[in-house]
């Protein structure tokens, strides 16, 4: 049985994220979706409440599980039982870090695969850090994250706003 | 059940395309290495002799099968029944032609996902076309290619040179 | 007045120049739409068949003018009193390419102006050269190239195939 | 009329800035030069240095218009009658921020086309964060800055140095 | 005499860093290892403590010296009569980055040469900050770092993970 | 004693050319300009025309020597017990293929080490190449290539434009 870790920050999730999620679903048997908890950055949710609006997005797939962790990528995926990691890329940018990090990963344990997934290029432009720089100027965000979380993400925005 | 198709002109294989071979092998239930009938191009080696020099090196793995294929690759997946094309990438550029690949197959089929898996970087300066070049010259190409398939190759080089 | 030149193969038409096309007539008082003649390749349209089709996708505009030409733009820009060159960009290798052109030019005559525009994320892999290398294996470019040429296109294509 | 906004930190204004309003204003019928107001940012000059500063090198341009703006581009775009954002492009990494910038832009005002103008190779070099650099240090900036505004940047300098 | 300074932070120093001091030590008559102290930033390591590092990984290269300085590079090198500042290559990301810095001290002075050097490619994923970032989680570091440092900077890492 | 080869097609010879010529011989001891001789390419100058303009253009230095080879890179590089390559870069496309091909040379022979050094940013956008193009429409070429071999090369350009 083929079981893909998706990790990442989704602060806050995207349409971006959600097309990577679902075209994974299709290709393995079991995707996790796990978020990343980094003690060094000052997210806008936390961890659960990302985990929930990931919950939210992905509860009508059936092999899709969401999930948190922290420390090593390696070490998760060992408690997993994963020896394959999704990324999404979107661009030229994204790749050269994304590599150097799957790079870094196949050396601390050469079991563990990073395969890379194209966003629909729909959503080529879209990012946790542009959905917040757009949201905080109260720009219209609707189109860039998933319906389920819009409304979650906007009054969020509106309390940062308004603080 | 995940079949991947691992699509190229292999014209001769490297150990950058072993490598590619072996750990798509690890990841996909299934991988269909593919030599690519490219009319337009002069190869070096016949499709048949490509073919054998992917049955060398790939008879002890169980769940891999070599094969060849003209056209589209979108009609080739749906003929074997696969919806994951498997690339290898090496380097920046690699990825910019990849990627607009992926994307052009992906609107001629939304179900065809292209996935991208990271060659060993001990072999990210190896081409087929390095080699040929190299072994034109009279350089040591023994280990930038299978040991099983290196006569083979010699030997085609260095006719090619004293033609 | 600005006036801009939008030079370029066009062997055949794209979506994406006609995107370009329409966006430039937004943006400048007048675009004159050129076919460099490269007596070098070997295209698929003749200079004729070209101009033709362009005029065809742009007889609504009343600002855009459709021409040829051959030798150095400078000296064609020069001639259409024009000191303004419009480019299209779709991915980072376009870039760098285009830029290098945009600095000779520049070199050769300090007055011309490049500007670049984006294409439209949704015609990102559209190519000329995709267009004759899908429809050379029977694929379908009804979404890469415009409604009006698409019938112009697909005849060559087919006597191009049976040849 | 076709109006072009140029939109920046300016914090200093280099001579790279100086050169892209320079050809902009050959190229448009007007250019409004803008000073964002970034919040989260601790800029070295207040809006109005920079805005000040903006005037001291662009008053000899009948065509430039100096003003500043918070908030989102799109916005003040419509404010200001102009559907032309001028970004310029120095070397590859401004090209991928640039383009996504320009890409969220266009989703939120598909009307908004962002023209991308090529900075003097000369310049290719300087940005600001290069001019607080090499001046934090002592050293000499007055090829990097136009000559109206080296002397206010040099005081700066001096006294952020002395701090 | 070619005199070459290799400036670095080496915060702490790597593999990477001691693979391009062994090649440049076989390429120039001497090289001259230089911690850059930058008050901005808040390093693992004190200066002294990376000079002492340095000199444990060199003390076998009769013409590799170590030493560390402030201020512009320009002003450095003439002081260390060197005309050549030696860098080394691991990724595109780095080549845009290094390339602008190397401009910028051309401008500063144009007697001084930068000269890039790759780094191995079994190095290519490998800096400090993936060193300090693996080691944070308690990752395994060893083959990232030189054997005569590796101790120092596991103490290091188990002091600030347990601080 | 220093002694760096500096190989390349010179077809014509460029001021990009003479530019990094003159920067390798203020930091070698000794530099060996070298025209290979590729049997797949049909050049524009013969071997001995390349030498002939090489010389022309380096005989007021001392420390030049100009000289052609065929084969391998690393086999001539021992016959003229050098240890060292320069390569010129002009633009990051430069850089991945050089840098492909700097990773294939050190694989083949591990002492030989591959300087990289920047072309003047005023000549980034000149290749022979771009020479040949602009030459063959009757454009102005003289800021392009040195004076020395200007007429020789306008001389060639005109005859195959009449050919």
């Amino acid at each position: 049985m083929t079981v893909a870790i998706y990790p990442g920050s989704f602060d806050p999730v995207t349409n971006g994220h959600r097309d990577i999620i679902e075209r994974a679903s299709r290709v393995f048997d079991k995707v996790v979706v796990s978020v990343l908890e980094n003690p060094r950055k000052q997210p806008m949710f936390t961890i659960e409440e990302r985990v929930e609006m990931l919950k939210m997005i992905t509860n009508s797939y059936e092999n899709v599980e969401v999930d948190s962790f922290q420390g090593l990528l390696i070490d998760y995926a060992k408690q997993k039982n994963s020896n394959i990691v999704v990324k999404g890329l979107r661009a030229m940018s994204d790749f050269e870090f994304e590599f150097q990090m799957a790079l870094i990963n196949r050396k601390l344990d050469s079991r563990l695969e990073t395969m890379f997934m194209m966003t629909n290029n729909r959503y080529s432009y879209v990012s946790s850090s542009i959905v917040k720089e757009i949201g905080s100027y109260g720009g219209d965000i609707c189109e860039l994250v998933p319906n389920e979380v819009y409304n979650i993400i906007m009054r969020r925005l509106r309390q940062e706003r308004d603080a």
